[in-house]
């Protein structure tokens, strides 16, 4: 074996005991609540991989749309026709276009009931809080609120928020939390949002 | 109207003109090349995230995956049904599991064979190029090579790379990087990873 082959085994090596020892280390079985937060593009993109990835072992799976309701979604187009998924969606649109801010209140806490019954719900074993951030930052939802629903929740079940500037009590709560930073964006250098790419 | 729905409308119209601004200056169409990189979980996440995205609009949609080709995986259950997704894996497993150079970069360049099979093909509207910057850290693929099939993709070809730390070649080459930093991840507070969540 040459000298490279044989360093580069004794790193692998290294390595693959740090692994070992990490996963020998993790012994709690529950469910998670998984924050996606900071400006870069991602959050709900990684959360949608989440849903596919969960429906992809046939688990219940729930998304409720706090924003983007009034948008083609590609996402929601592949996987509607799965019986596992159900998608709540605030059908007001953007907060930018409404402009009104008693309109939208009531809008979200509308969807904010169903929010409520799927966290509640012992089968459903994935629940997505799609930019449920920015209901909390405008005041539409109380974060005590969302907080008791997330602490009751059964325990099996995972829970993902995303959206900028999450709230730093539920920053305190989650079990992961990922702030996808943004290095650069094409949109910032004049190339158009992507059909089925960014939206 | 109240004086605080005043001031919130107020702060939405502003909102939107930054927004309808943004939109009219982006005026350029093409397929853009993404990287996902950073040490937080939501990587490989976000593009399968647009992966499901793409085949929503029955895009042709091609991944490469680089390391993880021997886990089961979700996203791939669920989605390998639809005739618009083409997967090819690199079916060593983990290269720390392997500890063998020469064996993995074999591998490594028989799937890269796929890949810029994928990259010179006029009708897949997508690649993800799934763990890649693990295969140039390692030496197992060479830059130049990556960049070469990068610049000459098809004008309308969108590419997403993902893994922690991504060659700066490719980061500047980029339209969007989003750097995952991780705040916290649960699997270092000994919760185990999730079946159908994290894998």
């Amino acid at each position: 074996m040459s000298e490279r082959d044989s360093r580069h085994k004794a790193s692998m090596q290294k390595l693959k005991q740090h692994v070992d020892d990490k996963i020998a280390a993790a012994d709690e079985q529950r469910g998670l609540l998984l924050v996606f937060t900071g400006s870069g593009k991602g959050k709900t993109t990684a959360a949608w991989g989440t849903v596919t990835r969960a429906l992809g072992y046939g688990y219940k799976t729930a998304v409720v749309q706090f924003i983007k309701g009034l948008w083609e979604c590609g996402e929601r187009n592949r996987l509607e026709a799965d019986d596992n998924l159900e998608v709540a969606v605030m059908a007001t649109g953007f907060t930018w276009d409404t402009q009104n801010r008693e309109a939208d209140t009531q809008a979200c806490q509308a969807v904010w009931q169903e929010a409520e019954r799927m966290l509640a719900d012992r089968d459903t074993y994935l629940v997505v809080l799609d930019e449920i951030t920015y209901m909390l930052k405008f005041g539409y939802l109380d974060i005590d609120v969302v907080k008791r629903a997330l602490q009751n929740r059964p325990a099996e079940q995972t829970v993902i928020i995303t959206g900028r500037n999450a709230h730093r009590e539920l920053v305190a709560m989650a079990d992961t939390v990922t702030e996808m930073q943004e290095v650069r964006h094409a949109f910032n250098n004049g190339l158009q949002a992507r059909r089925g790419i960014d939206y």
